[in-house]
Formats: structure tokens, sequence, C-alpha cells
């Protein structure tokens, strides 16, 4: 336990002297990784209440204060400015940056948010012997726009993403009881089976991330995906903000098992 | 609690006495109720086994010694040999009678096993909204042979036979969740989707109950069955046996809460 918390933290070190860079996927096993979302200020209340309204997508693991940096909750040293390998900073809805530090654009009205991600439930399943298409064939998880809607919050509205893994019946099963058990990185399964019935018209042509085959005998099985909150802020079009690079996540010192519910 | 309880206990003084016959679905809602298997004591040791080997359709609620014919962890009153609507008495494999009374077969080497049924997890389904069309039609459950075995004990061996409820996917979902917590009563389904990867045709012609429509939004989600144990006894032609008729079920004093596992 020691020695994966004092793991995750020189990771985290190593990032913010960048001794570590690229995607954070298998990085400090077993840590609890999550997405980042930064507002201003006088966002970041309606973007609260979102995430409250759409707690599958957007499970939060913790919000600071505004201009506040640190994470004591996820990590005692954390500084959200510079711990992760890869951030995109936006303004009105465009990407103007890919910095691997946003030190140079921090301000004192920033709120911080920390999202649950799926890392942390793929984990429970590789570790119940669940094989994941997607990461034996070294690919990025099929993302999918749906015609489901978020519950709105202010200027905060768009459709659901999901994320979908093909798994067959019994293994499907399995995965609705581990995931329902970590609802703080999204839970169980939104949907399975017909892909049509959440108006997505071609599994091989996903919105985000890689195509993965489903075969025959399986089942496309899709859960509420974080890229959500992101689209969601980037549809808004507000005059600055900050989230983590796609694959660039936030390693905390959390280990998965703590995120169990029962 | 009592209240309930005591109408569990006058419903099976009112079995005993003839005044209630048919069916126990819906009679004493809320009250789990079982399925029936009485063998000979020779016999009785490899169904044990057999029902220890395949929890998952055989999952045991109580177990007399030789002879006894109460059951007091199920309800202080009961006696095997009067207290359901009707039995079926089999010698090598065929039915030789259907009384509602087993008084004048009972033997003094006959051990009853009572097999949690899917009532109880119909109960708690329909508790969360969500409906289940052979109810909603007045009809009994579908149930088919899988090309699954069930794993053998002694002379006791054959095919997993499961229920079918057509659902759309939240609903499953929910319903693999919510049957999860009732290990004792069948637990989480055994298939989703396609029927044919178990080895099942045509879900027009289910091999015991009636046929129920799966719409085109809709998944089969299948459990397993207390069909079969009494198919396996059936098939063991063993010399003498009672089992209860079809649907006509050992009322308990258990509340359905009292078997959810978290």
């Amino acid at each position: 336990m020691q020695n994966l918390q004092k793991s995750a933290r020189e990771l985290r070190a190593q990032i913010r002297s960048g001794t570590v860079s690229g995607h954070t996927s298998g990085l400090a096993p077993n840590r609890v990784q999550g997405n980042l979302v930064v507002l201003p200020a006088e966002y970041a209340q309606d973007f609260l209440l979102f995430c409250q309204r759409n707690p599958k997508p957007c499970p939060l693991l913790g919000v600071s204060g505004p201009g506040e940096t640190g994470f004591s909750n996820l990590g005692e040293d954390i500084d959200i400015r510079h711990d992760l390998t890869r951030y995109r900073v936006w303004q009105h809805g465009e990407i103007v940056e890919e910095p691997s530090d946003v030190a140079h654009v921090w301000r004192d009205d920033l709120v911080s948010f920390v999202i649950g991600c799926s890392f942390s439930f793929e984990f429970a399943l590789l570790e119940a012997n669940i094989g994941l298409r997607h990461i034996e064939q070294g690919r990025n998880v099929a993302m999918f726009r749906t015609n489901l809607s978020t519950t709105s919050a202010g200027r905060f509205h768009g459709p659901l993403v999901v994320s979908m893994r093909p798994l067959r019946a019994a293994d499907a099963i399995r995965a609705i009881q581990i995931t329902s058990r970590f609802p703080s990185v999204h839970g169980a399964p939104v949907h399975i089976g017909d892909p049509r019935l959440i108006g997505i018209h071609d599994l091989s042509r996903p919105d985000y991330g890689d195509a993965v085959e489903v075969r025959d005998d399986e089942l496309p099985v899709f859960w509420a995906c974080g890229v959500t909150p992101q689209a969601v802020v980037q549809a808004a079009r507000i005059p600055f903000s900050i989230t983590h690079a796609p694959g660039a996540m936030l390693i905390t010192d959390l280990s998965n098992q703590t995120l169990a519910s029962f």
C-alpha cells in the first residue's frame, strides 16, 4: 500500500519534471486515474450542477475551490497545474494549445473538477479475467455520441457519450455486476445489445477512439463515458477552459478498490 | 411483519384443510415460496451433492432429515405432507398420481428438499417497476432446455433448464443488478441475447410453460430454473419420488427481503 502510494506520487513527480510523458493507461496499476475539467468560477456552479444531475457520465472524485491547485483527498502533493502529462487549453470551444503544464495560463478564479474514469472499472474487469478487446489490441476504447440526452444545467447540455466493449453474454452479466460496484467511475452500463436503440448506426465508425470488432457470439455493452462532460464544455463555447488531453489522466493515490461500493 | 407471517401460516392451514387450492403465484405476497423435491434417503446424498454443485438452478432453502416433515427455519408449523396445494408422485420417472396431500404415500426414509423459486426475484423486479410480460399476460413463464450441462452427481445429470423474460436493455441491466442480490433464488441470469448460443432455436416453442413475445427493442434474458432439478430427478428414473405440481409451491414464513445478499 505504502509502496503503491509512493509510486503514484513518484510518478506525478516524474510527470511534473518531464521525465514521464504520454498516455497514462497502465501507469501506476490499481491507482485511480481521473478526467480533468478546469473552468472559471462563474461557470463552475452550473457545471457542478450538471455533474450532480448526470452522475453516470460525470462521477465527481473531487472539486477544488477557486484558484486552488491541490486535491488533498486524491494525493497530498498534487498540483493540478503540473501533474498531468498533457493538457488542452480551450477558448470559445476551440483548442488553442496542448501544453504539458498549465502554470502559464493559470488564474485565481479557476475551479478544477476531477471526474472518475473507466480505467478503474476496466482494472476490476481484468482482475475478474474478463478480456477487453481494445486493451488486447492496444487501441483506445470505441466511443459514440448517442441519442440519449443528458440533463442540462445552465449553458451545459448535450448528448450522452458512451464507450463500447464487446463481451460474450456470461462476461457481460459479470461485467454488469462488477461495474455496478463502482458508481464513482461510471457504474453499470447504460445499454446492452442493439446499438440503434440508442442512436448508434455504425459500430465500425466511432465518434471518438478506435473501432473494435464485435463478434457473432458477443453483445456490445455501452457505458456512460467521461468524454460526455468534455463534449458538453466544448459545445458551451465558454471563453476559457482547460481539460486533460485524451488518455493523459490525473494519477491519484486512491486504490481502485477504495471506490467499490460493496 | 407479524401480520404477514400470520397470513402465510393461515394460508398453509387453509391449504391443509382444502379451503385453498390451485396455483400459489400471488398468494402471501412477499413470502418466499419454494420448489419441493422428496426422495428416499438412499438417493438423497447424491441429490444434495447435485444441488451443491449446481447452486444456480438448485439453490437450497432447506433439507430435512429422513422422515422429518417439518422445516422450522421456513415456518414453525410446516408439515410438508399437507402444506402444498398439489403434488406429483413419481415412480421410475413417471407420474402416478397428482394428489393434494401425500400423507398416504409418506415413508420414514423420505428426505425433503425445498429449493428457491423465481417468484422471489420476480417480486423484487416488480417492486423496482420492471414489468414482466408473462405476469401481465397471466401466463406461466417460458422455460427451455439448453445445451448447457449441469455438473453431475451420481445418477443425477442433465441439461440446465432456463426461464426467459423479455426486457428492454435498461431494465435488463437493472434486472441483473437486482437478481444478483438473490443468489438463493437463482441469482443473476445465466445468459442474455442470442438464444442459439445456449442451444435454444425457437423462442416461440418453450419446453415448459407458455410462450411470450420478444419485441424488437427487447433482449431475451435467461435465468437458471428450478425445473432443472425436477427434470434431473425425472430422468434418473428412481423408483419413488414426490415433487410439487407446477405452480403449486410451498409458502414459507420468510420474507423475500431476508434473501437479499446485500
